[in-house]
């Protein structure tokens, strides 16, 4: 019998040059509302069927309410000579998100409350947002902040806070079954580029994959404004819930680190599964308990949801001294990071995608593999990621409608996809069939 | 909004000097039944509002029967020159426990069959009984054994084994629910500090603060003689049982060394609670699995009680040198170490009494903490126990109705208290509401 | 109370000697099928009562069928000029297992296509099978096959493979009760002395005690033919199988290496029971967890079956050098270690028989050992094997109708014996009763 080409052993590449996917968002503007989100969210149509949805500020979503949208145009600090020192257009980092209009001559103890700067790290611009706090603001180096000196300074915000909508992309990839996966980014953050342009590219590039191929799951992209966005999908979506089986929320996966899996809250076969991809790929990680406290797993994993939403990242938020600040730039993520980072999502859906659970026609004993030809043309002759005789040994032994794959796969500590393997041997042999839930 | 203070935050101090207790017991002479025992309870009776109970001898409990009442009031070993080497009246040790009255002389060989010594700690008096055993005994340090070589010596030991009665304290604090926490300590010892004067003390100050104010539990105190007491009060109390739901042994908490708790026989909250109360302190402390023999637990923990009682210890028996001996003396036991051992016990006493289940009013997504101005207030400033942010999301996370607030605690890994107020702060933003069980 | 004299206790001796019966067995060319097997079994049916089956070719058994039966006379290779330079009369691993008949005078080269040889450990004949396979061979040394440079070779064997049928071996031994110990060792390995006359050596003095005394459990001890032997046997005794509530598979136990434990397929009962008495001996042992390949518990183990059963070998298949080679020979097996194994299995097969679980009287508290004279008997002296005062509390402890003794045990971390011992003072002074299961 001829060994089958798995597509599960073709090089899993990213259809698009995720790099420049990021570096084409860079530059933009975004925020939790406003037009930066919306030319983001074009530029992801372009390669996936993206349903762009906008919520009218004042909705009412669970406890919160959609706020004003915010619009700005032009930020600067200004010598009252008119040299420009401090200008928006040159690093959007440089206006405290959600800043209200001003404009006027400020002594430099009246700029100070409205400075915000890194004294550790000098040299960074920091990011920072006033959501809900009718303040304005400026982030700069502190080694400028420090040269300025004047005794006044002009000061310009160009913004305008006001009606308007909170805008979020969905793509739903329909599968045979009604299950589903949710898979999550945040589309809220100004030009960082690992957090979360990374997330933002690498998802866009799932997404193209899942729409080419016939799939068993649904897939489901959610590109959100972090917290609000994401309490607004669900309280726009609660009948869909029921049929999400697995979630991930994707973000800072364009550095260089180990990865980190954050568990769901609750002990699900999402957190297996990517324990597994990862356990069996060479990747350095690290797995992290669930703690109420991240992205938005925080909403997805809220007690009367609960759902399976894991975390992957490879920075966590915080822990790495770019985090946050005009530091983590273009330069700060990898090409050969973000495909790497495509490539164990893909697996781990993948696996997902064919986590079924088998069972013996007959499992009395184990069937004559010699007749079959499969005694001797697996023993020992094994192409990547084909399976062993002892793979196949193991799956007809735990195929007994009880063990998913994955957990075969974990019990014998075997990689998922030579299990899959050796199903699909089984199965072509009529020695197993699979067992719909 | 104003952190209030948490009573559960002041300084945990004994409403008594607890070694000063110690003192005014050591003196007097104890044992399974007589006088001594009910000249403790008297003074115990001072602090707190003590039930006195007596069981006449001969009553059956279980496959007991309560034994004859031992006082003694004279014993002693003199030379026939009348010179008195050996006197009860300078160390109540100095006579086996439940010694029969004898008079007479007797050749140095008769007397050495009732004479018991520690040849390995020659200058220390062992503590010795013989119950049930129709015997009588003297206890000496094996030095002055040793010096004694006259041919005859005159003994004495005014003492009876008559029909009366065993002696026993209870003292129930009820509780707005009729769930209880049992806890039991023993009266039988004679002059030994700290096996069992530390016991009785610590229990006796917080029997005192548990009547002071309202609490959730009801708390029974009882003060028994080891084994025999602790049979007949379960014997006479078999339809109070099953409102306990937690129980402690308390033993042996007057020396400075490492606390030793050992769990109940079926995995139980009150070990949970024990531990993480001993986590959470800078304490040196051990957890011991349960075994069939040590205090009263015995008991409680017999197969058909199976009750979640543990036993809290510092040295633990047999296993520290003083024990069972004259150095289990006044200097051994330490004014701190007793203080230290009370505001333990009553931080896990408190933490059962809070252990409530809490339910988000809704528990989709993250309420909005900033509108509630529980955003700022709490972000990284807290003070002494008081619920940090991160706290306060642990609480809304885990508050789905299942778990405890142990529970919570555990899983995070955050002091008791910590969630408690973080409970509090909910509780009083209207966010969750307490399940009642 | 004396002390009853326990038969766990007296010396674990085989009632005949093992390595005899190793040197008397080691001669016979044995296979799947054939007057081997038969000769074999007579041998066994001296010391018990076999039942010795018969199962006629083609007979159909779950996937498989019962083959041809092989039998062969003489098998040799000799030089043109007469001189013989392989023989099956000197070694019957010489000629591959299943050998067709030929005669003929081939060349090197075509002869060489029939040769089997081990060019790392060239001095040994490897055992090598052609099951299924329509095929003829010779195993030889590689350095003699080095040295047989002639152009061509008389090459004969004299065997048939024809219609017959399959034979193994049973001796039940019934208990008290339906529940069953299966045993099971393979047979079909010719002069190979750890594997597996050892198992059989040892599996026939086990069936000889179990046969001399009153049990409760059943005893099932089976010589198969590996493999196809053991799909026979389940075949043909599908009502049996409920009944089977422990197992081992028995192999490779004469070698003086250390004990390995490979565990069933499911957490069961036998698994604890191996465990723990080899973690109360003094013997190195390592716990192997299951896996879909090795011996027969491939069988009993399958999906449909899920048996109980474990396999307790010394040395591992394919992991010691003289593993399926002319060195697995009467040198290799020690005499020592036979009765080892045995001691251990015999150990194991008495705890299974043993295993009751007991219920105290009454429950409540403990009780009085003093007025039974169980205090002061056992405290501190113990006979070998006899209980401690401490084993008795676990005891009285933890009869509650819910542990087994080996529950009991395991908890306590005892050997089992003194348990047991524990529970017959117990049962004679009334204090528990056995449950009936």
């Amino acid at each position: 019998m001829p060994m089958k080409l798995d597509v599960r052993e073709i090089e899993r590449k990213p259809a698009i040059d995720l790099y420049q996917l990021v570096c084409e968002l860079f530059p933009i503007n975004r925020s939790q509302t406003g037009s930066g989100v919306r030319k983001t969210l074009s530029i992801i149509a372009r390669h996936i069927d993206l349903e762009i949805n906008e919520v009218r500020t004042g909705t009412s979503v669970f406890d919160w309410h959609v706020p004003m949208e915010w619009n700005i145009r032009h930020g600067s600090i200004s010598t009252v000579g008119g040299k420009c020192l401090v200008d928006f257009a040159s690093n959007n980092l440089h206006v405290l998100g959600y800043s209200r209009p001003v404009q006027g001559v400020f002594t430099r103890a009246e700029l100070a409350r409205h400075i915000h700067t890194l004294p550790d790290q000098p040299d960074l611009i920091p990011y920072r947002t006033g959501y809900y706090a009718d303040d304005w603001g400026f982030c700069l180096p502190h080694n400028l902040w420090q040269t300025m000196n004047d005794d006044v300074y002009h000061v310009e915000i160009d913004s305008d806070i006001s009606a308007g909508s909170l805008t979020f992309g969905e793509c739903f990839v329909p599968g045979e079954t009604p299950n589903e996966v949710l898979l999550s980014t945040h589309v809220c953050h100004p030009s960082l580029a690992n957090d979360n342009l990374s997330g933002i590219a690498v998802m866009t590039a799932l997404a193209m994959r899942q729409a080419r191929q016939k799939r068993r799951l649904g897939y489901r992209f959610l590109f959100l404004p972090a917290t609000i966005g994401a309490i607004t999908w669900l309280a726009r979506n609660e009948p869909v819930l029921a049929n999400i089986k697995y979630g991930l929320v994707l973000t800072c996966l364009g550095d260089g680190g180990q990865f980190h899996y954050k568990q769901s809250r609750k002990a699900a076969t999402i957190d297996r599964a990517v324990a597994h991809v990862l356990r069996h790929s060479s990747l350095r990680h690290e797995i992290l308990p669930f703690a109420p406290y991240g992205y938005d797993e925080r909403q997805f994993c809220s007690p009367a949801f609960d759902l399976p939403v894991g975390c992957l990242m490879r920075g966590v938020h915080g822990a790495f001294p770019e985090y946050h600040t005009s530091a983590d730039n273009l330069d700060f993520v990898k090409p050969e990071a973000l495909d790497q980072s495509y490539s164990v999502i893909e697996t781990v859906l993948d696996l997902l995608d064919a986590d079924c659970t088998y069972e013996r026609v007959d499992g009395r004993c184990e069937p004559q593999l010699g007749r079959r030809d499969l005694y001797r043309t697996i023993a020992g002759q094994r192409e990547a990621g084909g399976a062993t005789q002892m793979d196949l040994l193991w799956l007809l032994n735990l195929a007994d409608g009880d063990h998913s794959l994955l957990d075969m796969a974990v019990r014998a500590d075997i990689p998922f996809a030579r299990l899959e393997s050796a199903a699909r041997i089984a199965l072509d042999a009529g020695l197993v069939h699979a067992r719909s839930e």
